[in-house]
Protein backbone atom coordinates (compact mmCIF):
# COMPACT_ATOMS: atom_id res chain seq x y z
CA UNK A 1 0.00 0.00 0.00
CA UNK A 2 1.34 3.57 -0.51
CA UNK A 3 1.28 5.59 2.65
CA UNK A 4 -1.31 8.24 2.85
CA UNK A 5 -3.28 5.74 0.36
CA UNK A 6 -7.02 5.10 1.07
CA UNK A 7 -8.30 1.76 0.53
CA UNK A 8 -12.17 1.62 -0.53
CA UNK A 9 -13.46 -1.78 -0.81
CA UNK A 10 -15.79 -2.42 -4.04
CA UNK A 11 -18.63 -4.61 -4.16
CA UNK A 12 -18.31 -5.43 -7.47
CA UNK A 13 -15.45 -6.09 -10.02
CA UNK A 14 -17.13 -3.62 -12.51
CA UNK A 15 -17.16 -1.01 -9.44
CA UNK A 16 -12.77 -1.55 -9.12
CA UNK A 17 -12.75 -0.96 -12.54
CA UNK A 18 -15.30 2.68 -12.18
CA UNK A 19 -13.05 3.96 -9.87
CA UNK A 20 -9.77 2.95 -11.82
CA UNK A 21 -11.20 4.82 -14.52
CA UNK A 22 -11.57 7.86 -12.02
CA UNK A 23 -7.94 7.63 -11.15
CA UNK A 24 -7.97 5.19 -8.55
CA UNK A 25 -5.49 2.14 -8.33
CA UNK A 26 -7.37 -1.08 -8.24
CA UNK A 27 -6.92 -5.28 -7.46
CA UNK A 28 -8.30 -7.66 -9.24
CA UNK A 29 -8.49 -11.57 -8.77
CA UNK A 30 -7.18 -13.04 -11.88
CA UNK A 31 -6.57 -16.72 -11.79
CA UNK A 32 -6.54 -19.09 -9.14
CA UNK A 33 -4.46 -22.27 -9.05
CA UNK A 34 -7.68 -24.45 -8.32
CA UNK A 35 -10.41 -22.77 -9.63
CA UNK A 36 -9.09 -21.11 -12.94
CA UNK A 37 -9.68 -18.03 -14.78
CA UNK A 38 -11.90 -15.41 -12.93
CA UNK A 39 -13.41 -14.95 -16.27
CA UNK A 40 -15.24 -11.52 -15.87
CA UNK A 41 -12.37 -9.98 -14.96
CA UNK A 42 -10.56 -11.22 -18.17
CA UNK A 43 -13.86 -9.41 -20.27
CA UNK A 44 -13.44 -6.38 -18.33
CA UNK A 45 -9.71 -5.76 -18.84
CA UNK A 46 -10.60 -6.18 -22.75
CA UNK A 47 -13.78 -3.71 -22.16
CA UNK A 48 -12.08 -0.98 -20.03
CA UNK A 49 -9.10 1.34 -20.61
CA UNK A 50 -7.25 0.05 -17.79
CA UNK A 51 -3.20 -1.00 -17.91
CA UNK A 52 -2.02 -3.99 -15.93
CA UNK A 53 0.78 -2.36 -13.57
CA UNK A 54 1.73 -5.39 -11.76
CA UNK A 55 0.90 -8.55 -9.68
CA UNK A 56 1.06 -10.85 -6.85
CA UNK A 57 -0.03 -14.41 -5.41
CA UNK A 58 -1.60 -14.96 -2.56
CA UNK A 59 -1.58 -18.82 -0.57
CA UNK A 60 -5.11 -19.02 0.07
CA UNK A 61 -5.91 -20.80 3.10
CA UNK A 62 -9.92 -21.64 3.66
CA UNK A 63 -11.23 -22.10 7.80
CA UNK A 64 -14.39 -23.84 7.86
CA UNK A 65 -16.11 -21.26 10.91
CA UNK A 66 -19.10 -21.59 12.80
CA UNK A 67 -21.11 -19.66 15.80
CA UNK A 68 -20.11 -20.53 19.05
CA UNK A 69 -20.13 -23.98 20.72
CA UNK A 70 -21.90 -25.39 16.88
CA UNK A 71 -20.49 -29.03 16.40
CA UNK A 72 -18.60 -29.94 13.46
CA UNK A 73 -21.30 -33.38 13.43
CA UNK A 74 -24.36 -30.79 13.40
CA UNK A 75 -23.68 -28.95 10.02
CA UNK A 76 -25.47 -29.23 7.21
CA UNK A 77 -25.29 -26.14 5.06
CA UNK A 78 -22.09 -24.28 4.38
CA UNK A 79 -22.05 -20.76 3.04
CA UNK A 80 -19.70 -19.16 0.82
CA UNK A 81 -18.74 -17.26 -2.60
CA UNK A 82 -18.54 -19.68 -5.18
CA UNK A 83 -15.06 -19.20 -6.13
CA UNK A 84 -14.04 -20.43 -2.23
CA UNK A 85 -16.42 -23.66 -2.31
CA UNK A 86 -14.93 -24.40 -5.80
CA UNK A 87 -11.55 -24.58 -3.71
CA UNK A 88 -13.28 -27.07 -1.59
CA UNK A 89 -14.72 -29.70 -3.88
CA UNK A 90 -13.37 -32.50 -2.11
CA UNK A 91 -14.57 -31.43 1.50
CA UNK A 92 -18.36 -31.40 0.16
CA UNK A 93 -17.58 -35.01 -1.85
CA UNK A 94 -16.36 -36.64 1.59
CA UNK A 95 -19.30 -35.06 3.48
CA UNK A 96 -22.21 -36.07 1.37
CA UNK A 97 -24.51 -35.05 4.39
CA UNK A 98 -23.13 -31.43 4.01
CA UNK A 99 -24.33 -28.75 1.45
CA UNK A 100 -22.65 -25.96 -0.15
CA UNK A 101 -24.70 -22.51 -0.51
CA UNK A 102 -23.53 -19.88 -2.08
CA UNK A 103 -22.78 -16.90 -1.03
CA UNK A 104 -21.88 -12.96 -1.92
CA UNK A 105 -18.59 -12.89 -0.01
CA UNK A 106 -16.64 -15.40 2.11
CA UNK A 107 -16.43 -12.87 5.49
CA UNK A 108 -20.43 -11.99 4.94
CA UNK A 109 -20.99 -15.58 5.29
CA UNK A 110 -19.52 -15.37 8.11
CA UNK A 111 -21.31 -12.46 9.61
CA UNK A 112 -24.19 -14.38 8.96
CA UNK A 113 -23.89 -17.88 10.82
CA UNK A 114 -22.63 -16.71 13.56
CA UNK A 115 -25.59 -13.55 13.71
CA UNK A 116 -27.75 -15.49 13.11
CA UNK A 117 -26.64 -18.20 15.72
CA UNK A 118 -27.03 -21.23 13.17
CA UNK A 119 -26.59 -24.46 14.79
CA UNK A 120 -26.51 -26.49 11.70
CA UNK A 121 -24.37 -23.87 9.83
CA UNK A 122 -21.28 -22.95 8.79
CA UNK A 123 -18.82 -20.83 6.68
CA UNK A 124 -16.13 -20.87 4.56
CA UNK A 125 -13.39 -18.50 4.73
CA UNK A 126 -9.85 -16.90 6.30
CA UNK A 127 -8.67 -17.15 9.83
CA UNK A 128 -8.88 -13.39 9.78
CA UNK A 129 -13.16 -13.54 9.08
CA UNK A 130 -13.37 -15.83 12.14
CA UNK A 131 -11.53 -13.29 14.77
CA UNK A 132 -13.29 -10.23 13.32
CA UNK A 133 -16.94 -11.23 13.26
CA UNK A 134 -16.76 -13.48 16.71
CA UNK A 135 -16.66 -16.86 14.96
CA UNK A 136 -14.93 -20.10 15.58
CA UNK A 137 -12.90 -22.43 13.49
CA UNK A 138 -14.05 -25.88 13.40
CA UNK A 139 -11.80 -27.01 11.15
CA UNK A 140 -8.40 -25.67 9.02
CA UNK A 141 -7.47 -25.65 5.65
CA UNK A 142 -10.66 -27.04 3.73
CA UNK A 143 -8.87 -26.19 0.02
CA UNK A 144 -8.52 -29.44 -1.73
CA UNK A 145 -4.75 -28.83 -1.92
CA UNK A 146 -1.91 -26.96 -0.28
CA UNK A 147 -0.65 -25.51 -3.63
CA UNK A 148 -3.84 -22.82 -3.96
CA UNK A 149 -3.11 -19.56 -4.17
CA UNK A 150 -4.77 -16.82 -6.31
CA UNK A 151 -3.22 -14.08 -8.78
CA UNK A 152 -4.32 -10.55 -8.56
CA UNK A 153 -3.22 -7.74 -10.96
CA UNK A 154 -2.59 -4.36 -9.97
CA UNK A 155 -4.87 -2.22 -12.57
CA UNK A 156 -4.31 1.33 -13.07
CA UNK A 157 -5.13 4.58 -16.09
CA UNK A 158 -2.66 5.12 -18.60
CA UNK A 159 -0.40 2.97 -20.26
CA UNK A 160 3.00 3.33 -18.18
CA UNK A 161 5.22 0.31 -17.27
CA UNK A 162 7.66 0.33 -14.43
CA UNK A 163 11.73 0.12 -15.32
CA UNK A 164 12.62 -3.46 -15.11
CA UNK A 165 9.20 -4.63 -16.60
CA UNK A 166 9.45 -8.74 -17.95
CA UNK A 167 5.69 -10.08 -18.61
CA UNK A 168 3.58 -8.55 -21.14
CA UNK A 169 -0.42 -9.53 -21.35
CA UNK A 170 -2.08 -9.03 -24.81
CA UNK A 171 -5.44 -10.04 -25.65
CA UNK A 172 -6.60 -11.16 -29.34
CA UNK A 173 -9.04 -12.71 -31.54
CA UNK A 174 -8.38 -15.04 -34.55
CA UNK A 175 -10.71 -15.38 -37.56
CA UNK A 176 -11.02 -19.09 -36.76
CA UNK A 177 -9.80 -21.11 -33.58
CA UNK A 178 -7.66 -23.52 -35.89
CA UNK A 179 -5.04 -22.35 -38.21
CA UNK A 180 -5.07 -18.57 -37.18
CA UNK A 181 -4.04 -19.60 -33.12
CA UNK A 182 -1.38 -21.62 -34.24
CA UNK A 183 0.28 -18.76 -36.47
CA UNK A 184 -0.51 -16.50 -33.55
CA UNK A 185 1.54 -18.57 -31.46
CA UNK A 186 4.26 -19.24 -33.80
CA UNK A 187 4.92 -15.20 -33.48
CA UNK A 188 5.91 -16.54 -30.06
CA UNK A 189 7.66 -19.64 -30.37
CA UNK A 190 10.04 -18.37 -33.64
CA UNK A 191 11.48 -15.72 -31.29
CA UNK A 192 12.09 -18.29 -28.32
CA UNK A 193 9.24 -16.06 -26.21
CA UNK A 194 8.25 -18.10 -23.10
CA UNK A 195 4.33 -18.11 -22.62
CA UNK A 196 3.27 -18.36 -18.87
CA UNK A 197 0.01 -18.90 -19.35
CA UNK A 198 -3.03 -18.85 -22.60
CA UNK A 199 -7.06 -18.54 -21.47
CA UNK A 200 -9.56 -18.31 -23.73
CA UNK A 201 -13.08 -16.17 -23.15
CA UNK A 202 -16.22 -16.09 -25.75
CA UNK A 203 -16.42 -13.32 -27.75
CA UNK A 204 -19.84 -11.93 -26.64
CA UNK A 205 -23.01 -12.00 -29.05
CA UNK A 206 -20.54 -14.22 -31.41
CA UNK A 207 -21.49 -17.51 -30.26
CA UNK A 208 -18.74 -20.05 -30.47
CA UNK A 209 -15.96 -17.55 -31.41
CA UNK A 210 -13.00 -16.92 -28.74
CA UNK A 211 -10.88 -14.20 -27.59
CA UNK A 212 -7.40 -15.59 -26.45
CA UNK A 213 -5.79 -14.30 -23.15
CA UNK A 214 -1.79 -14.54 -23.70
CA UNK A 215 1.01 -13.65 -20.89
CA UNK A 216 4.78 -13.80 -22.12
CA UNK A 217 7.93 -13.19 -20.57
CA UNK A 218 9.16 -10.13 -22.07
CA UNK A 219 9.42 -6.36 -21.50
CA UNK A 220 9.08 -3.17 -23.06
CA UNK A 221 12.25 -4.51 -25.79
CA UNK A 222 12.30 -4.85 -29.24
CA UNK A 223 11.91 -8.42 -30.01
CA UNK A 224 8.56 -8.01 -27.75
CA UNK A 225 7.23 -4.89 -30.04
CA UNK A 226 8.19 -7.54 -33.65
CA UNK A 227 6.33 -9.96 -32.11
CA UNK A 228 3.39 -7.77 -31.63
CA UNK A 229 3.50 -5.83 -34.63
CA UNK A 230 3.86 -9.48 -36.74
CA UNK A 231 0.78 -10.53 -34.00
CA UNK A 232 -1.56 -7.57 -35.79
CA UNK A 233 -0.80 -9.30 -38.93
CA UNK A 234 -2.63 -12.70 -37.81
CA UNK A 235 -5.06 -11.66 -35.13
CA UNK A 236 -8.14 -9.98 -35.86
CA UNK A 237 -7.07 -7.13 -33.12
CA UNK A 238 -4.58 -7.01 -30.58
CA UNK A 239 -4.79 -5.22 -27.13
CA UNK A 240 -1.78 -4.93 -25.12
CA UNK A 241 -2.96 -4.91 -21.54
CA UNK A 242 -0.12 -4.35 -19.60
CA UNK A 243 3.64 -4.68 -18.99
CA UNK A 244 4.98 -4.80 -15.52
CA UNK A 245 7.72 -6.80 -13.51
CA UNK A 246 6.51 -10.93 -12.40
CA UNK A 247 5.97 -11.80 -9.41
CA UNK A 248 8.64 -14.22 -7.96
CA UNK B 1 -35.09 -38.64 -23.90
CA UNK B 2 -35.15 -42.06 -24.73
CA UNK B 3 -38.74 -43.95 -23.66
CA UNK B 4 -38.98 -45.52 -20.27
CA UNK B 5 -35.66 -43.48 -19.10
CA UNK B 6 -36.38 -42.07 -15.62
CA UNK B 7 -35.19 -38.25 -15.42
CA UNK B 8 -32.53 -38.26 -11.96
CA UNK B 9 -31.87 -34.90 -11.07
CA UNK B 10 -28.79 -34.43 -9.38
CA UNK B 11 -27.54 -31.65 -6.55
CA UNK B 12 -24.21 -31.37 -7.84
CA UNK B 13 -22.51 -32.11 -11.03
CA UNK B 14 -20.36 -34.52 -8.61
CA UNK B 15 -23.60 -36.81 -8.58
CA UNK B 16 -23.84 -36.96 -12.15
CA UNK B 17 -20.59 -38.60 -12.73
CA UNK B 18 -21.49 -40.76 -9.75
CA UNK B 19 -24.23 -41.94 -11.65
CA UNK B 20 -22.90 -42.37 -15.29
CA UNK B 21 -20.30 -44.16 -13.09
CA UNK B 22 -23.24 -46.79 -12.27
CA UNK B 23 -24.26 -47.45 -15.83
CA UNK B 24 -26.73 -43.96 -16.23
CA UNK B 25 -26.29 -41.67 -19.04
CA UNK B 26 -25.56 -37.64 -17.92
CA UNK B 27 -26.18 -35.00 -19.41
CA UNK B 28 -23.57 -31.59 -18.12
CA UNK B 29 -23.29 -28.22 -19.03
CA UNK B 30 -19.72 -27.19 -20.10
CA UNK B 31 -19.88 -23.74 -21.85
CA UNK B 32 -22.01 -20.80 -22.36
CA UNK B 33 -21.80 -18.44 -25.02
CA UNK B 34 -21.77 -15.41 -22.48
CA UNK B 35 -20.19 -17.04 -18.90
CA UNK B 36 -17.47 -19.57 -20.52
CA UNK B 37 -16.53 -22.32 -19.58
CA UNK B 38 -17.72 -24.39 -16.47
CA UNK B 39 -14.60 -25.47 -15.45
CA UNK B 40 -15.48 -28.08 -13.00
CA UNK B 41 -17.23 -29.89 -15.63
CA UNK B 42 -13.97 -30.15 -17.50
CA UNK B 43 -12.02 -31.31 -14.41
CA UNK B 44 -14.08 -33.79 -13.91
CA UNK B 45 -14.35 -35.29 -17.89
CA UNK B 46 -10.72 -35.41 -17.12
CA UNK B 47 -10.69 -37.09 -13.84
CA UNK B 48 -13.75 -39.27 -14.26
CA UNK B 49 -13.90 -42.70 -16.22
CA UNK B 50 -16.71 -41.32 -18.58
CA UNK B 51 -16.97 -41.06 -22.60
CA UNK B 52 -18.92 -37.73 -24.08
CA UNK B 53 -21.78 -39.63 -26.01
CA UNK B 54 -23.47 -35.90 -28.01
CA UNK B 55 -23.71 -32.61 -27.40
CA UNK B 56 -26.95 -30.13 -27.73
CA UNK B 57 -26.93 -26.15 -27.58
CA UNK B 58 -29.87 -24.41 -25.65
CA UNK B 59 -30.46 -20.98 -26.41
CA UNK B 60 -30.73 -19.65 -22.33
CA UNK B 61 -33.25 -16.98 -21.84
CA UNK B 62 -33.51 -14.96 -18.48
CA UNK B 63 -36.55 -13.55 -16.76
CA UNK B 64 -36.99 -11.65 -13.97
CA UNK B 65 -39.39 -12.97 -11.73
CA UNK B 66 -41.18 -12.29 -8.26
CA UNK B 67 -43.99 -13.02 -6.15
CA UNK B 68 -47.54 -11.53 -6.74
CA UNK B 69 -48.03 -7.91 -7.15
CA UNK B 70 -43.96 -6.85 -6.13
CA UNK B 71 -43.09 -3.37 -7.84
CA UNK B 72 -40.00 -3.73 -10.17
CA UNK B 73 -38.83 -0.28 -8.48
CA UNK B 74 -39.10 -1.80 -5.17
CA UNK B 75 -36.82 -4.85 -6.28
CA UNK B 76 -33.61 -4.14 -4.54
CA UNK B 77 -32.31 -7.99 -4.37
CA UNK B 78 -32.20 -10.80 -6.98
CA UNK B 79 -31.57 -13.57 -6.12
CA UNK B 80 -29.81 -16.57 -9.11
CA UNK B 81 -27.28 -19.32 -9.79
CA UNK B 82 -24.38 -17.72 -9.99
CA UNK B 83 -23.69 -18.70 -13.61
CA UNK B 84 -26.90 -17.13 -14.58
CA UNK B 85 -26.31 -13.66 -12.84
CA UNK B 86 -23.00 -13.77 -15.17
CA UNK B 87 -24.97 -13.73 -17.86
CA UNK B 88 -26.97 -10.79 -16.60
CA UNK B 89 -24.21 -8.28 -15.82
CA UNK B 90 -25.16 -5.74 -17.63
CA UNK B 91 -28.49 -5.48 -16.08
CA UNK B 92 -26.99 -5.17 -12.42
CA UNK B 93 -24.28 -2.28 -14.32
CA UNK B 94 -27.52 -0.74 -15.50
CA UNK B 95 -29.22 -1.19 -11.87
CA UNK B 96 -26.75 -0.51 -9.57
CA UNK B 97 -29.42 0.03 -6.35
CA UNK B 98 -29.82 -3.71 -7.01
CA UNK B 99 -27.86 -5.97 -5.42
CA UNK B 100 -27.26 -9.85 -7.20
CA UNK B 101 -27.36 -12.63 -4.48
CA UNK B 102 -25.52 -15.76 -5.64
CA UNK B 103 -28.52 -18.74 -4.88
CA UNK B 104 -27.68 -22.79 -5.21
CA UNK B 105 -30.02 -22.92 -8.06
CA UNK B 106 -31.95 -21.02 -10.60
CA UNK B 107 -35.45 -22.56 -9.92
CA UNK B 108 -34.86 -22.97 -6.92
CA UNK B 109 -34.27 -19.09 -5.79
CA UNK B 110 -37.96 -18.57 -7.81
CA UNK B 111 -39.45 -21.00 -4.87
CA UNK B 112 -37.97 -18.85 -2.34
CA UNK B 113 -38.62 -15.51 -3.36
CA UNK B 114 -42.44 -16.76 -3.58
CA UNK B 115 -42.76 -18.56 -0.74
CA UNK B 116 -40.98 -15.68 1.20
CA UNK B 117 -43.41 -12.70 -0.34
CA UNK B 118 -40.79 -10.88 -0.09
CA UNK B 119 -42.03 -7.37 -1.69
CA UNK B 120 -37.76 -6.28 -2.47
CA UNK B 121 -36.48 -9.29 -3.95
CA UNK B 122 -36.87 -11.21 -7.55
CA UNK B 123 -35.22 -14.06 -8.78
CA UNK B 124 -33.56 -14.39 -12.36
CA UNK B 125 -34.83 -18.30 -14.03
CA UNK B 126 -36.16 -19.60 -17.20
CA UNK B 127 -40.02 -18.37 -17.30
CA UNK B 128 -40.89 -21.97 -17.08
CA UNK B 129 -39.97 -21.59 -13.39
CA UNK B 130 -42.19 -18.95 -12.94
CA UNK B 131 -45.13 -21.00 -13.70
CA UNK B 132 -44.21 -24.13 -11.85
CA UNK B 133 -43.80 -21.99 -8.50
CA UNK B 134 -46.54 -19.29 -9.03
CA UNK B 135 -43.84 -16.53 -9.43
CA UNK B 136 -44.46 -13.45 -11.68
CA UNK B 137 -42.49 -12.08 -14.45
CA UNK B 138 -41.53 -8.80 -13.90
CA UNK B 139 -38.56 -8.67 -17.24
CA UNK B 140 -38.00 -10.84 -19.83
CA UNK B 141 -34.80 -11.50 -21.78
CA UNK B 142 -32.56 -10.15 -18.73
CA UNK B 143 -29.21 -11.82 -20.41
CA UNK B 144 -26.94 -9.25 -22.06
CA UNK B 145 -27.34 -10.67 -25.44
CA UNK B 146 -29.80 -12.44 -27.29
CA UNK B 147 -26.97 -14.82 -28.65
CA UNK B 148 -26.77 -16.70 -25.40
CA UNK B 149 -26.64 -20.41 -25.56
CA UNK B 150 -25.34 -23.08 -23.36
CA UNK B 151 -23.41 -26.38 -24.57
CA UNK B 152 -24.10 -29.46 -23.18
CA UNK B 153 -22.62 -32.98 -22.98
CA UNK B 154 -24.03 -36.02 -22.90
CA UNK B 155 -21.81 -38.33 -21.37
CA UNK B 156 -21.84 -42.18 -20.34
CA UNK B 157 -19.94 -44.98 -19.60
CA UNK B 158 -17.65 -47.44 -21.72
CA UNK B 159 -16.04 -45.97 -25.24
CA UNK B 160 -18.15 -45.89 -27.67
CA UNK B 161 -18.82 -43.30 -30.31
CA UNK B 162 -21.75 -43.18 -32.71
CA UNK B 163 -21.75 -43.86 -36.44
CA UNK B 164 -21.15 -40.57 -38.20
CA UNK B 165 -18.94 -39.42 -35.15
CA UNK B 166 -17.42 -36.23 -36.70
CA UNK B 167 -16.10 -34.23 -33.47
CA UNK B 168 -13.52 -35.24 -31.64
CA UNK B 169 -12.83 -33.57 -27.94
CA UNK B 170 -9.63 -34.27 -26.26
CA UNK B 171 -7.51 -33.13 -22.91
CA UNK B 172 -3.67 -32.90 -23.00
CA UNK B 173 -1.07 -31.44 -20.89
CA UNK B 174 2.11 -29.88 -22.01
CA UNK B 175 5.76 -29.70 -20.71
CA UNK B 176 5.65 -25.91 -20.95
CA UNK B 177 3.11 -23.40 -22.23
CA UNK B 178 5.41 -21.66 -24.97
CA UNK B 179 6.92 -23.94 -27.50
CA UNK B 180 5.23 -27.22 -27.05
CA UNK B 181 1.29 -25.89 -27.34
CA UNK B 182 2.78 -24.32 -30.18
CA UNK B 183 4.15 -28.23 -31.21
CA UNK B 184 1.08 -29.60 -30.19
CA UNK B 185 -1.27 -27.37 -32.31
CA UNK B 186 0.79 -28.09 -35.14
CA UNK B 187 -0.13 -31.73 -35.15
CA UNK B 188 -3.31 -30.25 -36.13
CA UNK B 189 -2.52 -27.22 -38.42
CA UNK B 190 -0.04 -30.01 -40.61
CA UNK B 191 -3.23 -32.07 -40.94
CA UNK B 192 -6.14 -28.73 -42.00
CA UNK B 193 -7.96 -30.00 -39.12
CA UNK B 194 -9.80 -27.54 -37.85
CA UNK B 195 -10.31 -26.78 -33.92
CA UNK B 196 -13.73 -25.60 -33.19
CA UNK B 197 -12.19 -24.92 -29.53
CA UNK B 198 -9.65 -24.58 -27.08
CA UNK B 199 -9.67 -24.33 -23.38
CA UNK B 200 -7.23 -24.06 -20.81
CA UNK B 201 -7.41 -25.63 -16.64
CA UNK B 202 -5.32 -25.38 -13.46
CA UNK B 203 -3.53 -28.42 -13.33
CA UNK B 204 -4.54 -28.53 -9.48
CA UNK B 205 -1.74 -28.94 -7.35
CA UNK B 206 0.91 -28.27 -9.74
CA UNK B 207 0.61 -23.62 -9.74
CA UNK B 208 0.58 -22.24 -12.86
CA UNK B 209 0.95 -25.41 -14.88
CA UNK B 210 -2.57 -26.21 -17.48
CA UNK B 211 -3.97 -29.00 -18.79
CA UNK B 212 -5.75 -28.13 -22.54
CA UNK B 213 -9.13 -29.02 -23.98
CA UNK B 214 -9.35 -28.97 -27.41
CA UNK B 215 -12.34 -30.14 -29.67
CA UNK B 216 -11.30 -30.99 -33.34
CA UNK B 217 -13.93 -31.69 -36.23
CA UNK B 218 -12.96 -34.94 -37.10
CA UNK B 219 -14.68 -38.50 -36.53
CA UNK B 220 -12.86 -42.05 -35.91
CA UNK B 221 -10.69 -42.00 -38.78
CA UNK B 222 -7.37 -42.55 -40.10
CA UNK B 223 -5.96 -38.90 -40.28
CA UNK B 224 -7.64 -38.51 -36.49
CA UNK B 225 -6.03 -41.35 -35.46
CA UNK B 226 -2.67 -40.28 -36.77
CA UNK B 227 -2.86 -36.55 -35.12
CA UNK B 228 -3.60 -38.26 -31.64
CA UNK B 229 -0.71 -40.56 -32.06
CA UNK B 230 1.34 -37.89 -32.44
CA UNK B 231 0.05 -35.46 -29.89
CA UNK B 232 1.32 -38.60 -27.59
CA UNK B 233 4.71 -38.14 -28.57
CA UNK B 234 4.31 -33.82 -27.97
CA UNK B 235 2.32 -33.55 -25.28
CA UNK B 236 2.67 -34.79 -21.36
CA UNK B 237 -0.40 -37.23 -21.43
CA UNK B 238 -3.43 -37.14 -23.63
CA UNK B 239 -7.13 -38.15 -22.89
CA UNK B 240 -9.72 -38.80 -25.22
CA UNK B 241 -12.41 -37.60 -23.70
CA UNK B 242 -15.24 -38.79 -26.60
CA UNK B 243 -15.66 -39.07 -30.41
CA UNK B 244 -19.25 -37.88 -31.37
CA UNK B 245 -21.58 -35.74 -33.59
CA UNK B 246 -21.38 -32.49 -33.37
CA UNK B 247 -24.56 -30.28 -32.87
CA UNK B 248 -26.16 -28.10 -36.30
Amino acid sequence: MVKGARVVPCATFGAVFDGVAKGAAGVIPIENTLAGSVGENLDLLLERDVFIRGELQLRIAHCLIAAKSVKFRDVRRVLSHPVALDQCREFFRRHTGIEAIPAQDTAGAVQQVVKEKARDAAAIAGAAAAKEYGGYILRKNLEDNPQNFTRFLLIGHGKTSAPGANKTSVAFSTRDVSGALFQALGVFAERGINLSRIASRPVRGRPWEYIFFVDFLRGRDAVAQSALQELGDVAGFVKVLGIYKKSD
